[in-house]
C-alpha cells in the first residue's frame, strides 16, 4: 500500500480492520516514491465516527493486555489514531477474572465513562459495556476565549485492576497509545509505542527490550508513554525533536527547545517524529532511559534504520529473539490491526 | 457579589481583607449571568502598592501555617494574587518558637529580603520584620534586548525552619501560593492551590485529601505546587491544560503540548485554568498524583462539579469529612481572606 | 579582551587554544562599556570546520575528566560553543588505563561516532581516534516541511566506562556541555557549566559545591546538565528564565512559562541567560537542587554577584576555600581553554 492509497483510506475514515497485529516488519512495506514529491501525507479533517471492540484478556505471560479481538490481545495494546473532531464509541468486553475498565487521557468523556470503581464506570469479569470518547477541534467559545482542541498524543489504560487506581492492570499491561491529530498535522510512515513502565520497556524483561525497525527517510512517529513508579528519561542517539505538541517545530518562530533526552513520569505522554537517519544516516539507533541504572538494567532498544537496501552499517544483532513489539506500519493497512481512527 | 463588582473591585485595587478564611463553598457564590456576554473578566493594569499582614504561627495538629492575621493561619498559606507591576510590602511577624522567613520564588527582592540565614533575612522568634517583593512589565532594555515580566504561577515559604534549605517548616506546611498576572490575563471564577508536600495534598493525610467544588461552566483556575522530597506527576481527569505560562494557549499560533498530567519536582509550580465540565458534564472528577503507590496511598482528591441545580450525577461522597482546603472564591470577597493583591 | 574584540574573535572563528583552563576569575575581565549601547554581541553565521584535540585521564582524586590537552583535564570537561552550521572534529586520546569515549547529544554524527561500544566506537587505553560532530541550519526539507536546527544546550560524555552506558565514566567525571547557537543568538559575557550529577555539583562534595563570580550587568549564562541516578529540581534565587530553547522570550508572543525552578533527570540539558542582579541588585544569591534533602547534603552554591565596586552586600563567606568550576569568561579569551569553537 503506498502512500497515495494510505491518504485514501484517511479520506475514506474507514475504521481498520482489528486483526490484533500490533507489530509488522518494515520488509513488508511498499515504497512510496510519488510521497516525497509530493510532500507528506497530512490528516484529513475529523468528524468520524468509529466503532471499536475491545476486550482485555489474560496473556499466557502473567500479562493482561487489550486487543481489538479476544485471542488478540497485545502489550501495549493497540493504538488508536483519529482526528480533531471523530469520536470513538468502544465495545469493551472484559475477558478476565477480575473487574477492569478503561480509563482515557485527554479526550472528552462524560463522567459515566471514566472508567473508574468510584464512578461505577468499570466492567465485571464477563461483562461488556461501551465507553464512548469524544473530541473536538480547537475554536472560540461564546465569550471570545480561545478553547483548545483536543490533539494531542494520549493514551488509555485500567483504573481498576489491583487497586482503585489500576495499578495492578498498568503493570501487568493494560495500557496502549491514543493519538488524536490536528487536520493538516503530518501523518507518519511508521508508529512505534514506547512505554517506560516500571523498569521495563512494553513489559519487556530486559534482555527482550524491543528494536523497531525503519528505512532511512521514513518518517517515524514514537508515541512515549511513562507508567508506573518510577521517573525515568527518554533517549534517542542521533535524533532529536521539539518539545511541543507535535514534536516537530512550527516553524522559525517556533521556540520550543529541541531536545533528546526528555524527563517522563507516570501517565505523562509526548509523542514525535523523526526522519529516519536524518543526517546521520543508518545505523543501530540506541534509545534508552538515561537514567543510569536503568539502561545499565536493561530499559535499552535500538532504533534499526536501514539502508534502502536493508542493509545496516556496523550492526550485529546482539539479541536476535528481541521481540519487536509495539510497530504499525500505517502503509500496510490491511496486515495491521494496532491501529485504528482515520 | 457578581464579576462586575469583581471587577470593579480589581480596578480599585484594594486589598481584600484578611480574615484567613481559605475555603469557601461554590454554594453562597452568587451567579454571573451578565459576563458569559461580555467575556470573562481580564487583570487591570498593575502598579499598586499592597501593604499585608503576615504570621507564622503553630496549628494544633503539629502543623505550622502562615496566615494574615494571628489564629488565622492555614496550610497552605493565603494566596497573594497580584499583578505585573504591583508591589507587596509584607510585615511579617513570627508566632513560633524558632527562626522562621519568608522566601519567595519568582518576583524582584534584594538580597536583604531573601529569607536565608545566610543573608541574616529571617525573623527570630517573637520578631518581626517586613518583606519587599516588586514586580516588573516586559519590556525592551537598554540595549534593545527583549525582557520578561514578572507573571507566572509562584510561591513562596520558609527557609529556615528545620535546615537552612527551611526542610523543617516546608514539611510542617509554611507555604503558599503567589500568582503575578500580566496586564489583560483572564481572571479566573475560582482559586484552588493543590501543593503535592512529601507524600500528602496540602499536608493533609491520604484519607482527608481535599476536595473542590465548582459549578458547570466556572473558571476553575489551580495554583499547583511541588514540595518536600519526592517527585510527582499531577493528573486530572476529563479537563486539560495547555503547558505554558498561563495554563491556556495564546490562539492557533501556540505550539504548547496540551496536557492533563504532569511530572513535577519540588519548588515547581504552574497555573492552570479550566472550564468546570467543559464538554464532559458535571461530575466527580478526581484529581490525583499519578504515581502509583502515591495515589493508592491517597494522594487523590475531588473536583466536585455541579449541575447549575447543584446536583452531581453518580456521586455519593466517600469521606463527607474530608476537608476542602485552599479553595478561594473570588466572587465572594466579603467571605474570603485567602486571597489578596488585587 | 572587550566585547567588540571578542566579536572580532568570534567573527574570525578562530578556535581558541585549548589551555585546559576552565575557571576563570571575573577580575580578571576588562569593562565593556561600549557593548551596552551597541547591544550584545550575536552569534555569526555558522559554517566554519574546528579541529580539536581531547584527552581522558584520571585526575588525583578519584576522578576521571576530559581536558583539551594531558594534564588539563577539568570536571565538567571544557565546554564546547559552536554555532549552526559548523563541524567539528575532536581528536580524541584515551589516556587512562580503560576503554573510553566520546557520545554527544544533540548534533549530528554518523553511526561510527556514537561513541559507544556497541557501534565500536570507543578508544582503548592509549588508543585514539577522531569523533566528527556536524550541524546543520533549520530549513526546509525537499518535501516542503520545516526542518529543525542543531541549536541547543547539549552535552558529551563517556558511553562505555563502568558499564556499556558509561555509567562509571559519568560517575566519576567524564562529561561536559556543548553550546550549539543559531546565528543571531545573543552571546553571553559569563558561562558556567553547572552539573547535577548525582548527590554533588560538578563531581565536588557538597561543603566544597562551586560558587560562580559576576558584576551587575554580566549577561551569565548558565548550561544546566544533570547526570546520574536521581531527578533534581534546579533553582536559583532572585533570577528566572524561559523554559525554551534560549533560556530567553522571543518576545510578546512567546507564551513560553517563565520559571525559577525546573525539574531534571539524567542528560536533560538545558540553557539560560539571566542579567545578574537584574532587578534586584548584587548579592550572595544562592542556587541549588530544590529538593529538600539534596540542598540539605550540600547541592547548593553561590552566585556572588558583586556591585561594579567589588562588594557583595551582607555576604561573608561561608567556605572561603570552595572552588570555582565551572567558570569561563567569554571576555578573557587570552586566558581561557575551557570553551572553544567560534
Amino acid at each position: 500500500m503506498d502512500r497515495r492509497s494510505f491518504n485514501r483510506r484517511l479520506v475514506a475514515g474507514g475504521a481498520v480492520a482489528a486483526t490484533g497485529v500490533t507489530s509488522l516488519s518494515v520488509a513488508s512495506a511498499a515504497p512510496a516514491p510519488m510521497a516525497a514529491a509530493a510532500g507528506p501525507e497530512r490528516a484529513p479533517a475529523g468528524g468520524k465516527v468509529h466503532h471499536l471492540t475491545m476486550v482485555a484478556e489474560r496473556l499466557g505471560t502473567g500479562k493482561i493486555g487489550y486487543g481489538f479481538e479476544k485471542g488478540k490481545a497485545t502489550v501495549p495494546g493497540p493504538l488508536i489514531d483519529i482526528v480533531e473532531g471523530d469520536t470513538v464509541h468502544i465495545e469493551f468486553t472484559n475477558l478476565t477474572d477480575v473487574d477492569a475498565s478503561l480509563h482515557v487521557h485527554g479526550v472528552d468523556y462524560d463522567i459515566a465513562n471514566d472508567g473508574t470503581r468510584m464512578n461505577k464506570s468499570h466492567v465485571p469479569p464477563g461483562g461488556k459495556r461501551t465507553y464512548t470518547w469524544r473530541t473536538h477541534k480547537p475554536g472560540k467559545r461564546a465569550d471570545g476565549t480561545y478553547r483548545e482542541g483536543s490533539a494531542g498524543y494520549w493514551h488509555y489504560h485500567d483504573h481498576v485492576v489491583g487497586t482503585d487506581h489500576g495499578t495492578g492492570g498498568i503493570r501487568q499491561g493494560l495500557y496502549g497509545g491514543l493519538v488524536v491529530r490536528r487536520e493538516g498535522d503530518i501523518l507518519p510512515d511508521k508508529q512505534f509505542t514506547i512505554v517506560f513502565n516500571d523498569m521495563q520497556i512494553n513489559n519487556l524483561p530486559g534482555a527482550q527490550s524491543p528494536n523497531f525497525e525503519a528505512t532511512v527517510g521514513d518518517r517515524v512517529e514514537v508515541i512515549m508513554i511513562t507508567h508506573g513508579e518510577f521517573y525515568h528519561t527518554f533517549h534517542i542517539h542521533g535524533h532529536r525533536w521539539a518539545d511541543n505538541r507535535t514534536g516537530l517545530l512550527g516553524g522559525a518562530g517556533d521556540t520550543s527547545r529541541i531536545i533528546d533526552n526528555k524527563i517522563t513520569g507516570p501517565a505523562d505522554s509526548f509523542g514525535l517524529q523523526i526522519i529516519a537517519g536524518e543526517g546521520v544516516g543508518a545505523g543501530a539507533w540506541m534509545y534508552h532511559c538515561h537514567v543510569q541504572s536503568h539502561s545499565d538494567n536493561g530499559m535499552a532498544g535500538l532504533f534499526l534504520i536501514a539502508k534502502p537496501d536493508g542493509t545496516i552499517p556496523g550492526y550485529e544483532p546482539h539479541h536476535p529473539t528481541a521481540a519487536k513489539k509495539g510497530a504499525t506500519d500505517t502503509k500496510g493497512a490491511d496486515a495491521q490491526g494496532g491501529h485504528t481512527g482515520h
